[in-house]
């Protein structure tokens, strides 16, 4: 970081105890997050969950309380006075910008309330996966419909412009909304939608039964474990487990955990998830080690996130280049299974469009629609428009809608998601900017090295990772998403690049 | 708990304020424990170490700070005012007595220090295990000379009468000092002594041997998952990991967190540490459940916590009962490798006693000797006779003087164990403690239940928890431990019943 050399006395004794207190917010951020990952990853005994969810709340309490306290307050009045921001440097001023976003979205809410609501998706999170494992929607509505009116009620307390829903939205994606969105999204859909009939009307379909096989677990993990240090992520600054719900937490630069799920029955299940979450875990890892610590640790959105995420899943890792250089230790690792299966075959065959029940299962072309359906159903919920109860109706009746099929049991339908048990509302849209934001970032990468499929071939994963740490990774937060992407692809986000890319690979894999 | 409903206004409210703060207390603690299990148990990736140990500092400095609070002050002044302490009821009694102890040691610990402490061990527990795993005291001798004269500067802020050893002592074991403590073990290892050299110069020894072969891991992990339960450990209220060296947590009493250590070429290595940490953990989960989340969740002392696990291993875990339910069971997990030794043979070697390097490997009765040597030591670096540097030569003449050999590497020495690395100075005597208070507790329990050896030879296991659970277990910290041997055992801590169990055992086992 640069140096805040020539600071006024005032400003530098403001940005002192700003310094103090990020520093104290950080670390309770770091010991929330191993808790959260101790949670989430099942490592915590359920009879110690109710009292976890106790402490939880406690320490989530205090860092609420620092984040709105009266010295924050005043250190933020001093230092984003104009005359005085303009003294910071770049590192500072992000901090700032970073903490003054928080604190006045926050800063009206009780600290009950927060409290309150860290126990309820604490204990939340365990109903939800009883419900899923039972299939009982009715055993999670009570908990739901709770953190629903929490959701609305802090909208009201972020405030906002139009629908109430874009509060939540900019919790994620600073400064987007639901007209952007619905803009962006019409236009994705009316373009998979088509491309989704053409597809399903080619008689050039992959062979999907070549992963209808079992596939030994400890194989599968051995296999993981191989390609992970190949695509740079460093396992003595971050590690692998499983869980049942994929997911990857940045508790420093120096200790991201990502998890997996295994399948016996479908190995691209942990192959692809865990090449997603190492795509948020290099981006967590990348980050300018002078950033840790302070608010401008990790990424600049939760769509930027996404985007590397999805970049190393599907514009990476589901290419013919990708698996040219990988798939004989593919076939090494689990004999005998593709043995007759051609590279090519393969390609093809993890790249099957057609529609289906599981998001996190779906394809790169249908994963869209389910982000939509999510996206329509939580406008609706904050809204006002739907109520909880009705949600495996709705969910059903929009399944049919989008992709033509409808879920025989809510464990595959309503149930099947995390993020509402942890009051992620506003999170989903962010997975589809991520394969927006990825696709135009690949088109920047391949006019920058030219060469690209050949060094994806080849194996110099380094080089691609260079990129990213270069021109996105090692920024953290120092820039909004909206600055960064025009700083990276010199454009604003448009669908434009999305479509060009799936219809490229999807004339290729279907002949169309 | 009973009720309070007499109390004057004034007490009440000290009551209800302080009940507040160690509600707060005890949930920093509660995920302090969660991230020393993290770090002790192998989760923390290498390069998160570092800003994990920044995290536990400032969490620690806080709970520090509450304990010595004004308002802790205060509400303690209060409550410890005779005519009001005798308005409470006994539970409240005794939480405030736990918290009076802790706050009259640490009030006058400048909170700096505690922060600064808490960074050092955090970072000395990696500097050891790297020192141990290349066998390089002199990495470790700096970080452990830091933390030597922390603790002498601890001592004098804590107070003592007499060697400023009984100041470190009595964090662990209330009550005890230098004095007591030397007088229990000479006479220990006098007769320790006398019936080593007896057992040496026996012709009738255990046949060791047995246990000379590789016995794979996998299978080793499968027994231990089978007696755990068995053991009535709940595995819903907690869990069991590896570590380099084997530790018990409880976070709570519902997630008590135990680590094991398997040898691929010692199997008994994963059994008795298992059996050991079991005892501590069957503890931790029989406190009351409505004292988890106060002052007295948890053991009434170290010694008594040891106590626990040391007549689950040792008492329980190496007779000839245990093995008479358990070996048929121990013969089909592990195939073939114990076909040719007769449940005698096995119960003989189990118990095999000769002197040897590593405390944890130790038998039990050269363990009191291992013991003694730190015990010494200790009170040496304390007390201004012994410096860091000197250790690992002083380690070896004692190891020469106790117990006839030298080791050859300082990590087969004095780097062995963890202890010093988190500042535990006082803490070793507690493990031979354990073992006079487990035969002094196990002669009164053969007392209760007469047919307490047809108990362990039917695998009635629940009776003797039942029993521990309704004496000890169930009361938490209750009582201080000199209260509580008394209250269950009739008489004052002595070394009769453990020199008694000694003798006995190695009489028949050598047949001497």
């Amino acid at each position: 970081m640069s140096e805040n050399q020539t600071l006024l006395p005032d400003v530098a004794s403001a940005l002192e105890s700003f310094t103090h207190l990020e520093q104290k917010i950080m670390h309770y951020q770091q010991l929330l997050g191993l808790v959260q990952w101790d949670l989430q990853s099942g490592g915590t005994p359920r009879k110690g969950q109710a009292s976890r969810a106790e402490a939880i709340g406690a320490l989530t309490a205090d860092t609420f309380e620092l984040f709105v306290s009266e010295e924050m307050g005043a250190c933020l009045d001093v230092l984003t006075k104009p005359e005085n921001n303009q003294q910071l440097d770049a590192e500072s001023r992000a901090r700032v910008r970073v903490a003054k976003k928080e604190y006045d979205k926050t800063k009206n809410i009780p600290s009950s309330m927060n409290r309150e609501f860290s126990v309820l998706t604490a204990k939340a999170h365990h109903i939800w996966e009883e419900a899923r494992s039972k299939n009982q929607f009715s055993l999670y509505e009570e908990s739901l419909t709770k953190i629903v009116d929490f959701q609305r009620q802090f909208a009201e307390y972020y405030g906002y412009e139009g629908h109430p829903y874009n509060a939540l939205l900019n919790n994620y994606e600073p400064g987007l909304n639901v007209e952007k969105l619905d803009l962006l999204f019409s236009d994705l859909r009316q373009k998979t939608i088509q491309l989704l009939d053409r597809i399903q009307a080619s008689p050039h379909k992959p062979q999907k039964e070549i992963f209808e096989q079992k596939i030994n677990i400890e194989q599968q993990k051995e296999f993981n474990k191989f390609i992970l240090p190949k695509l740079n992520f460093d396992l003595d600054a971050g590690r692998l487990d499983e869980s049942v719900h994929p997911f990857a937490i940045g508790l420093s630069t120096g200790d991201v955990r990502m998890t997996t799920r295994y399948l016996e029955e479908d190995v691209r299940s942990a192959i692809f998830s865990t090449m997603h979450e190492c795509g948020h875990g290099l981006y967590e890892q990348g980050v300018h080690a002078d950033y840790n610590g302070t608010f401008i640790q990790g990424g600049a959105s939760m769509g930027i996130h996404e985007s590397q995420s999805r970049f190393l899943e599907n514009i990476v890792g589901r290419s013919l280049e990708f698996w040219t250089y990988f798939y004989e230790d593919l076939k090494a690792h689990f004999p005998q299974h593709f043995d007759q299966v051609s590279l090519e075959e393969f390609t093809r065959a993890i790249n099957l469009s057609e529609p289906s029940l599981i998001r996190v299962e779906a394809d790169e072309l249908t994963y869209n629609l389910h982000i939509m359906i999510r996206y329509e159903i939580e406008k609706g919920l904050i809204g006002g428009q739907y109520e909880v109860k009705d949600l495996p109706q709705i969910w059903n009746e929009k399944m049919q809608d989008y992709l033509g099929i409808t879920p025989s049991t809510d464990s595959e339908g309503v149930l099947q998601d995390v993020h509402w048990s942890f009051g992620g509302f506003g999170y989903f849209p962010s997975y589809c900017l991520g394969n927006l934001y990825a696709a135009q970032i690949a088109h920047t990468i391949k006019q920058q090295i030219p060469d690209f499929d050949q060094v994806i071939a080849n194996g110099e994963f380094d080089k691609i990772r260079g990129w990213l740490l270069e021109n996105i990774h090692q920024y953290g937060k120092l820039y909004t998403p909206g600055d960064l992407i025009v700083k990276v692809t010199g454009e604003e986000l448009n669908a434009k690049y999305l479509v060009e890319y799936l219809e490229q690979k999807y004339t290729e894999v279907y002949k169309l």
